[in-house]
């Protein structure tokens, strides 16, 4: 059965609510790994702490490596860190020039920056897709100013409202979403600090003021990288034909970081993050807020799409060999039982800002996972929101008729129509 | 035993680590729910909506009334809602100006204003003492600069960092909680909407426009405030001596969201946000990080002034009547506590984004006191960060004498003087 | 305004969705305080370990004491523990037999014996409403074992079920609750360890087998008790008059353990659990089961008293002054709101078993607030249950005209009623 | 790059701290997915419900057939389910007895079924190791029962313990998730109930008592079977070589839930549970009072084994290639990252106990991955701590000499040693 498919994958088949699969994968965060590790040993070279040539051999070793993803999970578990093994292989097929990869980092710094591009690029097509909502959204508003129907309060028929202010409502959630995830995005940082963050391992060679006479007379450089850095000291020692790294007094690890978030195309951050953790806290609260505000939609056109109601139904919906006459609204109901999981995800990552010494005993590795689950939420939440709202069926014979039902009050719909207009004029 | 106390009260017996219990006990929400009411017969004066002495009465009322707090406790069970009963006290106390408390609107727009307003008041003094606190860590940043500490990573010790870029990282943090909470504050707006958030009983007459013929031949224009309004008809339907609402076109409702806003002092929504909760989700990702923020700090002293390592101490500390040997890190157990609650009820306020209909039956209930809750402990984590910070005790030697314990690698601090010079400057 | 309500007190304005508020007060915990460490005097008197003459003084102190409230959570905060200055107080109340008070305890054993005594005290009248709702359910079940209706899967109209076969659901659910919550009261267990979890300050003099000879001579009997014990020596170190402390060999602080279990009325422990949390989580599980329970109830009972669908109705509801026709169904929105609390506070609980040390620095704290909390939140629904189904009104009628919509499959009800039949039967 | 991975398949990369890889990856899902469709129409058949052939064919088909698992992750999504495109395979690949695949079910009693089955499966495992894990715990504190150590409260050190008390302890919670692990592992039910619950459509005809003429003369049996379902209408109405279907008055579609159940090798359920997820909430508790309880330890490892403190090391360690010195307590770490993880998914799990219908809109989906997520964290956590624990390196000098250090109590270690003993016995 199913020959071929590793047995230990988790392709999706109990998530039909999640998107982004390929980019949140473990090819692309394997991929997103060597882009940190390419990265780096560029930026080094740019500034002339690492020869050009190994910039070459270690980016082309990361293209063409065959790199065995499930030996990879196996052996990240000793260390429990998928870049100690990764950093092994990438320098057996970087050859001579294998000593310079990793050179001076930690393995959060790989891990984080790997996750903030895959963060990064994940959500792309996400606001794309909340973008497309919002437009649609405010075309549904437009559309329905004035087609009136029940609000309903606690469950039963209050007084009337119209669809577009529900539909403005709807919008303007989509729109803080859209803006906070923006935002979240826009900031996401590269991570580079080294075993302590304090970027030593950087340095050409230690700044003489801040030597840490450890208990004996030894000033060798010090050595942080953590996890299979090998030592390339001979060419870092300077000599004949090496680049130079800046005028003097300017901090070249500082000048490393910016190139470094440069090459991998995130934000620069003024300090090591690895117990710093705003871009993913703020990121978890983003992906909270977007998961609740597309679910707020979700929840309505479940309630009105119900059979006894029908004001609103999905276009495509789901299916029912058996039961043609059934119609469910199969995109509510997987954004729904998305933003039901999100706010636990976030609060995992919230949970994690109190991490403790320079690397926690936890915090840190209990972020991967909920972090890239909430994206993928997140990501089919936005895709099944684009198909909802693009599709939606709007029953206004429906809506009014519901208006006469007994125990509905009648009246005016108010400021609801100026109030459409404002919503949409405003964002 | 302690007569006098209300046996059903929460005083905090069992919150040492919460703040704010003046500016969030149920009398100031009391005090806030009765500023909604008296702000909103205010705003309709000065609308010409109401006259001029039933603002006054009804302010008099609010601040003489003799509200009986327990009372309105029980008296509000029956419709899960404060408001209902505090309406009906409120004209009682206003007298023969009672039937233009509460005109048009709903209970949720009391609630919510309420809500908001008892967040902008006791974030007030939060703000503060995270300012305090950023001041405070950034003179330990300054002051210890260069002064040298073992990094540790996974538990044990790595290589050399220093306790200031320790103390920025920190700093760094509580500048980023103040800025979410700051920006989450300044956003806390007012609501008025009314039954449906159409506004549409705040009208002294329907517009034609959107009148709605519900099924039959009535055209009276709709009450749509759900509890405890009563009419006051006659006087709304105009006459002599009744003021200018606005000129022809402009929608008096829109001035009165606006006029409302600014007389309790919130800002001004585009729309009613009943079900469009973005107000209090991201007020709730602002606590959550603050939380976490000062966690981080607290789970450092916590490793830091443990026996063995004794490099930081609580200026003052848990006191032990018979232990006087023992020196807790009080402070810091308190917001490791708080830390650890904030971010599930962040969850639960985020859960509450996905509100069907126009006000659900269940999610916007289930915010009133995890909101409340949530500002409580970030309110005590704040205050505890300052007598924290302020009174931290550093021992230099302790860091110097651990950095010579066998395990701990040799080296520089690299850029760790640099980077607290960066952090410092930056915000 | 409200002259005489503490302003820090939260008496649940903002929570109408709560119960057990005497039983869970401040009052109540003070009273449960107080109780364990009468208990525990009463218990060392029993057992020879005190004279029977410090039994009845600090039992009469404790009882005619005037406790100051609001002082003692003020005081509370110092230490972040309302035991250091209850202690203090209770000791002066006691006179010449203060040094009885808290003799060997540590405020852990105090704070931990008070919150099962709170809880066990609280979940008296829960279990007791939950059988009511349990007997209605069955009584709704069987009186419409055979009353067709509407199945709806994701919103839309199935085929045909019975209402009965729904209430037996519920009914399954609420008696799985009720034998949850029963089983995790019986199991609440009296703490008593003293500060280590040795209960080593409770023997009269050290075992000379265990004692630790600390890196010197001195042989003085460990003085353990954290907080504000006074020392008794010159009676504990026996004399004339003092009772039989058992047999040789057997360990006289166990049979206190024992003792003062029975004195509580709470189970006995095999350990001390200052860190062994399993009836914490245990009872945080069980809450957020019975929330979720009734919860599953409340959320039928919202779809189906829809204006539109019309098939429950509450028999009291929500009145709206205003709005005479509408009919909120406002004890389920009370439980629904209960139930979207309880998971989040249940997690804090569970992660509160990963306590580090011999107690822990945030974990345990964390738990006070929430176990109340989540207490609270499922008496309210469980007394909402109660009157929900005890008072439910049924439409057959309704639910008959609801399965000829268009859309509606019509079939058998299959073994509808025998499922009723066997699920009555069960339990 | 990695060629031949799939690029949507999460392996583990970011999961070093999961396990049960194999047991709950899609792979398995897919298998308990078929096994249960072969079951049912064993227990058909076995009941003269389906021909013996069917069967064989169904099983054979199973069995041999290439099911396309990525093609089934992208065919699930349109109806949220991947149910409804493996019984169209299934059916395909059944050839003629195709009609007999799925027949009479709705696509939620294969998929709850497959997730018990495979929590069964993954569960065993589990298991065997916290059994492992109880037994070198109980090991540890035999022989360490009375090595002193410091004991340490709010992280400072207060008085002497022993490390087998300790020991005892984190045996005590090992012990307790054991207890809980089995009494919810045994209690998996499989899930028959059909769309409604009702077991409709697998009566052969439909008993006439509970016939419901649904607005309409027409009696035709009920087609309850949701998705995919065909008929076989021909031989179910019965004639020559059909096998008996019970004594009369015997429910037939009860009976086959039981054989069913046997079948899969899972309990038997009272009531079809499709909303009564008693199983899938204690399931959850379970797994988050497991990750909490190995949490425990872990907590405890990770202080006692850091550099200053030194008491505990783990035996195998992260390693590190260029700071050999260091030797990271990862195994504590990966169990510490997951019990930061589950009780978030438990509180999911126990949010989704309150689904509304027969069916709910998004609760239930919402349960598919958490529940899996915790498990295989749990697993994890489980087999990671068995590796800790077997392999745990207790340095009692270190303990002994902490107890030195200046702010500790001298002191006699009490009741430690009969609390082992105690502890030891009783379970």
């Amino acid at each position: 059965m199913t020959s071929g498919d590793p047995p230990a994958a988790d392709l999706g088949l109990l998530s039909p609510m999640r998107g982004a699969a390929e980019e949140t994968g473990d090819v692309a965060v394997l991929r997103a790994l060597l882009d940190a590790e390419v990265a780096l040993v560029r930026a080094q070279a740019a500034l002339g702490l690492a020869p050009a040539e190994a910039a070459e051999a270690v980016a082309a070793a990361a293209r063409a490596g065959a790199f065995d993803l499930p030996g990879l999970v196996r052996r990240a578990r000793s260390g429990g860190n998928p870049v100690i093994p990764l950093v092994e292989d990438l320098r057996a097929a970087a050859g001579p020039f294998g000593a310079f990869v990793h050179r001076g980092a930690t393995s959060q710094d790989i891990v984080d920056t790997a996750l903030m591009l895959v963060s990064y690029r994940a959500l792309g097509p996400v606001l794309g897709d909340v973008e497309r909502v919002v437009a649609a959204l405010g075309r549904l508003a437009a559309e329905h100013r004035d087609t009136p129907m029940a609000a309903r309060t606690l469950t039963q028929q209050a007084v009337p409202t119209t669809f577009g202010l529900k539909a403005a409502g709807w919008r303007k959630l989509a729109a803080d979403a859209l803006a906070r995830l923006r935002t979240a995005r826009e900031a996401l940082p590269a991570q580079l600090g080294g075993a302590a963050g304090t970027l030593a391992a950087f340095h050409p060679e230690p700044p003489d003021s801040a030597a840490v006479q450890a208990g004996s007379a030894h000033t060798a450089p010090a050595d942080e990288d953590v996890e299979g850095q090998a030592r390339a000291e001979t060419w870092a020692a300077g000599g004949a034909g090496r680049p130079d790294v800046g005028r003097p007094g300017e901090d070249v690890a500082l000048r490393l970081v910016a190139r470094f978030a440069g090459e991998v195309g995130l934000a620069e951050p003024i300090l090591p993050w690895h117990v710093v953790r705003t871009p993913v806290a703020d990121l978890g609260g983003a992906l909270a807020f977007a998961a609740g505000a597309l679910g707020k939609m979700a929840a309505d056109v479940l309630v009105l799409s119900r059979t006894e109601i029908g004001e609103l139904s999905e276009g495509v919906g789901g299916g029912s060999s058996s039961m043609p006459h059934k119609h469910n609204p199969v995109r509510s109901v997987m954004i729904a039982a998305a933003a039901r999981q999100v706010p636990a995800l976030a609060a995992v990552l919230y949970g994690s800002l109190a991490a403790e010494d320079e690397r926690p005993s936890g915090a840190w590795h209990a972020e991967w996972q909920p972090l890239r689950e909430a994206l993928r939420l997140v990501a089919g939440a936005a895709r099944d929101a684009v198909e909802l709202v693009e599709d939606l069926r709007v029953h206004p014979e429906r809506m009014r008729a519901n208006l006469t039902l007994p125990g509905t009050l009648p009246g005016s719909t108010g400021s609801a129509g100026v109030l459409v207009d404002r919503a949409l004029e405003e964002e």
